[in-house]
């Protein structure tokens, strides 16, 4: 791998993922619609443009080696209010993205899934790859929809490609927009001494990530040679809305002013995965315990809000 | 179940399902681009339309208690052409009916998926339902999509669905149009004494069902009160191209003219379901043996033929 493109490349994974490229000596591509924090993308050439515009993307992949696709417009929550919209602004540019990988020399393309909403109502927990996908929000099934093109794309055409199936990534650049990023919202909203609002008991499950150790994961991911295209990405932990606001009460040593609301259908109560697969192929572990991860997060929210 | 919409109604499904329908003394009104035999739709109300144009759509819906979900434009071999507009012409459409139905007095949905593309390289064979779904065409994509709005739609909403994922159907009625439909395909070119053109070596395994006992599994999917969704319809035998054509040529007495292309990477080389679940739930059970439909669609074709 000499030259990549990370599509997001503005956004929370993404600047995350092309500083670390950059670190590692790799010509670096971003291309997304906007970036918060230009500044975090120094020594990447920045290439502003819209997903659904296959001309701008086109011109993005030109010969780079890696594409790395971390692009999905919406939220698990808009998406499922509008299903047709996620469809035309994820699935139908994505599809559109393998024709031009396939027709581009071939690179390799990565691609950022959902472990948190592709397998829905989980048939057990933790969750292997090899389970059943019965996502309860339309986000989830875009990206099962993406993975079974690029199934399709290497059946057909040979396509080179890896899926991560993310959990739930936390760490610095993660802002919350449109209630997405539980850290990030109550972290942000603490340091303004503003109120937090939570959807549920407190008592749902989730897989937390820090970002560090998923790009870690991308980075193996677009040098593995295994036979293996899909990989679950997470702490392999569960962890309860309510531990991570009690334990980030601790770190900021401070009380949190937490408005809850009524659970949502689109939330899985437990999500949690299994990492067996990753760890025994791509060789990967995540090195950064919740707390550190916490942390860090909470020291870069400070730094750069004050 | 009073009166029911069979979306596709002018297809070889369509018609076979309308005709029971009419026969159990339902209420049916049939729906689709055209009917090559109009006739057989004696007692059915037709409406012509297209599945893209919502309105039409809706308006055949009305108040009926049951929509038969049988139209796919394309075939697999289409679909895998042209991916995009296989999503334009039938995911998108199917996800406006489920919207459609959901403000609609909710009747059932029953959805015709696909057993022969939706688990593609089966890890089994025979494969069951809980097989994970790896397709090797668009056409499995789509269907396995529609399948999981499906599903999200129940979880949001409480839509009532069943999902039936039918093997290789034959008998009357069908007819070859764009290389779908591999015995009628053989029959209608023997009887005019055409050669028949086959892809593989014809070792590929199939499971063939005869359209009656799919039919059946149709209605009794409809009335189905378990909590099961989605059930394998097929034979759950599988019998190679080379056997069905031996068989063929047996029944007609006559020695056919194949003509052997090279195989296609769209056509998995086996496909047998097993049918324990519609058995167990449904207590559905196929009744005609394979010869006996071969003689029937042999029948209807030299009635119809000649």
């Amino acid at each position: 791998m000499q030259s990549c493109l990370v599509l997001g490349g503005g956004g929370f994974l993404g600047i995350n993922l092309c500083h670390r490229l950059v670190a590692a000596g790799f010509r670096v591509r971003a291309f997304g619609r906007g970036c918060l924090f230009p500044a975090a993308l120094e020594g990447v050439e920045w290439q502003r443009g819209d997903f659904s515009d296959a001309g701008s993307v086109a011109d993005a992949i030109g010969s780079v080696d890696v594409v790395f696709h971390l692009i999905h417009n919406g939220t698990p929550q808009s998406a499922t209010l509008d299903m047709t919209g996620d469809i035309r602004h994820n699935l139908l540019p994505s599809l559109a993205l393998l024709e031009m990988v396939r027709t581009a020399g071939a690179p390799r393309i990565v691609f950022v899934s959902s472990g948190g909403t592709i397998y829905g109502r989980a048939e057990r927990i933790p969750t292997p790859e090899t389970s059943l996908a019965n996502p309860i929000t339309a986000y989830g099934i875009t990206k099962l929809a993406i993975e079974k093109y690029l199934g399709l794309y290497e059946h057909l055409y040979g396509l080179d490609y890896r899926v991560l199936r993310l959990t739930n990534p936390f760490g610095p650049y993660q802002v919350p927009v449109k209630n997405q990023g539980l850290i990030a919202a109550i972290i942000s909203r603490a340091l303004r001494g503003e109120s937090i609002e939570i959807w549920g008991d407190g008592k749902a499950i989730r897989d937390f990530i820090f970002v560090d150790d998923a790009i870690e994961a991308l980075l193996l991911a677009a040098l593995d040679q295994s036979n293996q295209r899909v990989f679950n990405i997470g702490s392999g932990q569960g962890r309860s809305v309510k531990d991570v606001i009690a334990l980030i009460e601790h770190v900021m040593n401070q009380r949190l002013d937490i408005h809850w609301n009524a659970g949502r259908p689109i939330d899985v109560p437990r999500s949690v995965v299994t990492i067996d697969r990753a760890r025994d192929v791509l060789r990967w572990l995540p090195k950064t315990s919740f707390e550190a991860g916490l942390e860090r997060t909470i020291d870069w929210w400070r730094s750069f809000a004050l």
